[in-house]
């Protein structure tokens, strides 16, 4: 049996919080982090045109450079994997032909089938210019963001999500203009530190009763 | 020990898929349900505002209003519960002074010791114009979208995320634009069909040195 019970899961969910502070000493295992990486590849994605790229920066010198643009949060260094979700600028023809190409070696069959599908997508995205088209691109994002997060709560993995950092900045020592990406967000992965004292703090959230309602 | 192994994660990773078809003589048992709204209630979000509110159509007569404006995906008629993810049109000093508030009813203090976190938070609202902050809430729903359909998976629930379905169609039927929302995207959930064919077809997701790069 591969699943949770309802309340393991609830359990890890209340155990997870935006980790502050970091244990510096601890990294995460080869075959949780592959796990980790993989839920990224898997999240769903709008059409499954993933229109996505994730650095994962281990590199220590990348991470003092970017520290200064990410509000002084010393996640970015603290961490044992510090991930960028990146999203792609614009959806080209060729993206979504990249895609039906890759389609058609995982499923088999001839791409001519598929130009039923090729031109609802074309459809979709011919109808938003670039700046909607990357919009797009970053609400794809924080699906992955979500499943990464939740992923990593399921697994006992620490994680931090980090709005608060410089795009521009990220975008240039990361170099992912000249790749058609742009910084959309990060999430800082580990272990929390047992001085990290938000760690006890009651999660708060609204009544159930404020933002949810049943029809 | 309520965590999953990785996997178990994988295994119920790959067992998702963007289910077509339901069983619609199948329902979620509450205690199940009860933990998938609680995920989207626990799901974090940017300085925690939670700029959301959840919609679950269990009455199948506003089920078959929206159907027209779904581009006629049966999941919205057929799944056990249907959740729109709705985000906030705007965030007011009022939102944010309720979440503070709420702040200091879980965590106890005074709230005036939270005024550095307001006047944060203020000046990051007050940096965007309502578009912006629309988009903003826009993107927090799509992390509450990636813990839902993770939470799901991890409970071995099927689901479905829905983008192509018609916001203003569904808004004037759900009635948000009275509570300063507005539809973000919407998620069928309940038990794929013997008949889904679907189920069974491979998943398709770029090469992982296509799609995260370790630095």
């Amino acid at each position: 049996m591969s699943q949770l019970s309802p309340q393991d899961l609830l359990t890890q969910l209340k155990w997870r919080y935006a980790t502050k502070q970091f244990d510096t000493s601890k990294s995460i295992p080869d075959e949780t982090w592959s796990a980790l990486a993989t839920s990224l590849i898997l999240t769903p994605s709008s059409f499954g045109l993933q229109p996505w790229h994730f650095i994962v920066v281990k590199n220590q010198e990348i991470r003092e450079e970017l520290l200064p643009h990410s509000w002084g949060q010393k996640q970015v260094t603290d961490c044992s994997h510090f991930v960028v979700l990146a999203a792609k600028t614009s959806m080209s023809e060729v993206a979504i032909d990249s895609f039906l190409k890759r389609t058609i070696k995982v499923r088999g069959g001839e791409i001519d089938q598929l130009n039923p599908y090729r031109d609802m997508m074309l459809g979709f995205i011919g109808q938003m210019d670039e700046s909607k088209q990357l919009q797009w691109a970053k609400l794809q994002t924080y699906i992955a963001l979500g499943q990464l997060m939740t992923s990593a709560a399921v697994l006992g993995i620490d994680a931090c999500p980090m709005e608060g950092i410089n795009p521009t900045e990220y975008d240039r020592i990361l170099e992912l203009p000249e790749k058609g990406l742009t910084t959309s967000v990060a999430c800082a992965l580990g272990y929390r530190s047992a001085e990290d004292k938000y760690a006890t703090a009651p999660k708060v959230r609204f009544e159930m009763s404020e933002s949810l309602t049943l029809l």
